[in-house]
């Protein structure tokens, strides 16, 4: 049998006796006859402790000393859940990001793979060990410094490292039983899925669901790596998160909507009367994507002929509002623009599935959906296989209920699960 | 000017508040003109947390994954403090151990240092940076693992780091004034030393004095290093540790007698009746070598003709008895003694003193001022500069306190001081 990456969210290693849980699911595992390695995060609010003890030293922390002190916290899990593992009898190694090879470039606190070198791994395999690896960090190739990857990212470091090594799943273990069709807080009769396609998890993810983090998800497509999503607290089966099966299979096994996700963190900016000619737009994107501002949905009103200016509203991260606003002040006489608004009070509604692809009418009936429940929609996009709107934040509940009940993805029965994060 | 190398040890750097107060005494020293590097300690207790926190995981961790785990302390401290440097304006970088070059043996939990190549710290130097270092960890130089220097290390690290440095002092800051000539908790009349020579300050640690780490010492010694042991709640000068002064000055400037110290952590075993023949101390010391026990002091009584047979008694920390009387145990029909007696209730009283080399009647005079108090003398050892008592531990107080009386230790007033730990 071959190898099974295996990662532990902060949550399942809380404390000792979810580090003794953990270890005893992994030599399970490795009695199976699997070789093991296994991605920690920190012990469950530890990286935010470790946030709080920086600000109150300094409230704008160089970005590679918070760094230097973030990784302490799952080189403190990952010592651990090697020590109850020798402690149950097995074999096993702890290794830093950088001693498993976690190659990465120098952006402190948001550093992106290069490449995995795993021979440290590959030689305690071979030594019959368990090897344990801090998830989330890694070195810079060019300053030998130490990088963290950004928030979530324990789930990359996890299928980054299973594509390196060849594994044959990536096991990626939370508080949480799977991935689910909504989020059971807001729709109780939300299911779990049993599988989900590359594509559509990626959908997911990006519109809302905190399942998996994005750039796992995108390296696990890349790589063809099956993900497991489960429960570190339970032994059921969780979702598999799959490559895309073929069109034929799809037709027949595949569900025409896989979930509705959403999410509450943007805002959104409107640059009222902008003159309605070529390139303001640009100029006005460019200005924000020098302030390194993420932008998400776009719109653009259509110009009333006689003013000869136009609206032009796009979304964001909500904590980039500031600094857009702040951009966008600057350059107000340059593009001429009339005033800015900010609205905060948004949330977006996402319905996703490989299916609407061939299926006509799935917009019409998401909206009338909405409709039907009294919900205004502000703004509109789509992919292939997703809709997302933009509503107001205090019907966003409605709106998720009213597209999963009218998409027919109800169960009959509620099942008992809490939703919660994932760690990281 | 030259470098300076400052340790901060755990009570130093244990909140936010007293991470910014050593930053800013760090930066003091920066603008003086100085090149600055730091080594710090982990944060307060954090280093007896982490162990509970392995104890709660597993009874015996694996030594590798236990050092793996405790440097999380350090990285932790380091980062914070380079952060309260920048916070303050001055360029700042925090380096593990393994990143300060700090190459050491690969015993676990009680490495020894081989060599440093402080290329990264002299780089950043050179940048006009203030290095901030890892205290109590390197990496081996053979399995590229982390590696710890055992309890108090840190002292050792910062003088290893000065001398390789060629720097000017080693300052050694802990919440003591200095060095004192008795613990001021046992004598409130006890005196902080203005300065103490390498030597007596060797003998000190080794008995029991927990100001300044034995192994710190030594390296001190060997390379000429001067440390400068002060408090970091005060700007009060400290003790300076020097290199021993001339005969000429000493007889001008050195008291006979520098200090009193003490220590409770031994035990004492005693193996009655052991053939008078040779060989047989041997055998009962390569035994306890075999298993790894380190022995104090010895004494071997006065055969008596009649059973030509001998007792022999050992002093050896506390924490080793129970292997001592179990390696010994196995060798009882081997070696044929009669019984072995063990003793935890026991204490070492030295009196310590460059100035005794050349004064006679020192001896007479300890020994004199411990009977007058009462006191039994149950063995005794000499060195040059040294002579130290073993005493029944309840009278330990006493014997202290008559011996820093006899020899004109008292001071006239009682110095306001807090005789605590020192982190590591």
């Amino acid at each position: 049998m071959g190898i099974v990456v295996q990662k532990y969210g902060g949550s399942s290693v809380a404390d000792a006796d979810g580090i003794k849980r953990v270890a005893q699911r992994i030599v399970n595992t490795r009695k199976q006859g699997h070789d093991v390695v296994v991605v920690v995060s920190a012990m469950g609010d530890t990286t935010d402790e470790l946030r709080d003890l920086a600000e109150q030293v300094s409230p704008l922390p160089p970005p590679r000393e918070l760094d230097m002190l973030l990784t302490a916290g799952e080189r403190i899990s990952m010592a651990l859940v090697a020590m109850a593992i020798a402690q149950l009898g097995h074999k096993a190694q702890s290794f830093t990001g950088s001693q498993a090879g976690v190659i990465t470039t120098g952006e402190h606190g948001k550093a992106k793979i290069q490449k995995i070198t795993p021979g440290r791994i590959e030689n305690a395999i071979a030594d019959g060990a368990i090897a344990i690896v801090a998830g989330f960090q890694g070195v810079s190739e060019d300053t030998k410094d130490v990088t963290t990857l950004g928030r979530g990212a324990s789930d990359t470091t996890a299928v980054a490292l299973a594509a390196a090594l060849g594994a044959e799943v990536c096991e990626i273990y939370s508080d949480v039983d799977g991935v689910f069709t909504a989020d059971p807080r807001i729709v109780p009769t939300a299911r779990k899925l049993d599988r989900i396609s590359h594509e559509e998890m990626l959908e997911m993810a990006a519109s809302g669901a905190k399942i998996l983090h994005l750039r796992c998800v995108e390296y696990a497509r890349r790589y063809n790596m099956p993900i497991h999503v489960r429960s570190s607290f339970s032994t059921k089966e969780g979702t598999w998160v799959l490559p895309a099966p073929s069109e034929n299979e799809e037709a027949m096994e595949q569900a025409i909507i896989s979930g509705v996700a959403h999410d509450r963190s943007e805002a959104k900016i409107t640059v009222v009367g902008v003159p309605d000619k070529i390139g303001e737009a640009a100029r006005i994107f460019q200005t924000l994507a020098d302030a390194g501002v993420n932008i998400d949905m776009v719109v653009q009103n259509v110009s009333a002929a006689a003013t000869a200016r136009t609206d032009i509203s796009f979304t964001l991260p909500r904590e980039d509002g500031q600094s857009a606003m702040a951009a966008l002040a600057k350059v107000e006489s340059e593009v001429g623009y009339e005033r800015l608004l900010f609205d905060d009070q948004i949330g977006k509604v996402s319905l996703i599935g490989a299916g609407m692809r061939s299926h006509p009418g799935i917009t019409s009936k998401f909206f009338a959906a909405l409709a039907g429940a009294g919900v205004n929609i502000e703004m509109i996009s789509t992919s292939e296989i997703r809709i997302s709107v933009i509503v107001d934040s205090a019907d966003v509940d409605t709106a998720v209920q009213a597209a999963h009940t009218a998409f027919g993805l109800d169960a009959d029965e509620v099942e008992a699960v809490v939703y919660g994060g994932t760690g990281r």
